[in-house]
């Protein structure tokens, strides 16, 4: 699935929730995924750490709705095969 | 681009750099860019807004990678075009 058409069904299901939520409310989702991933890293439960991702890029791809973002173009628009620091690939960045 | 496609970049652009920094490491730089998003939220900087959500799902893929999780399948598997907790496209959650 392209990261587009992510956004578009995370769009489907759940624009007016957040637009309703707004920005501020919605990233505060984020953060608290966020704070769940670090959480499940700590176990051993994979299934449940894998949902935490998923979860991640739902918020990012909502907040992302409501602010008329294209995640994939902002994606490809920063990485293009290349290192966007660097200009190598594989990254030859030194810090 | 699809959602695995965009992984693959990020493996091979910085596989061997996430998986020598480690899991906690690789999670604590996803969190300065969530972070660095939220201060870019304050703003009305569009293009550094941009570039902040492709940090985010580019931190994403690259923890993703050292912990052998394929993002996509895990996004698809918990969004697969119904709401996870109420099973309605659009959702239908009350909370």
């Amino acid at each position: 699935m392209h990261i587009h058409e992510f956004q578009e069904m995370m769009k489907r299901l759940y624009f007016q929730r957040d637009f309703d939520r707004g920005v501020n409310g919605t990233f505060n989702w984020l953060v608290d995924e966020v704070v769940e991933l670090g959480e499940e890293l700590k176990g051993i439960d994979r299934e449940a750490t894998e949902k935490e991702f998923a979860d991640i890029i739902a918020w990012l791809a909502s907040l992302a709705n409501i602010m008329g973002i294209d995640l994939e173009k902002a994606a490809i628009n920063k990485y293009n095969n290349i290192c966007p620091k660097c200009q190598h690939s594989p990254c030859h960045c030194t810090f």
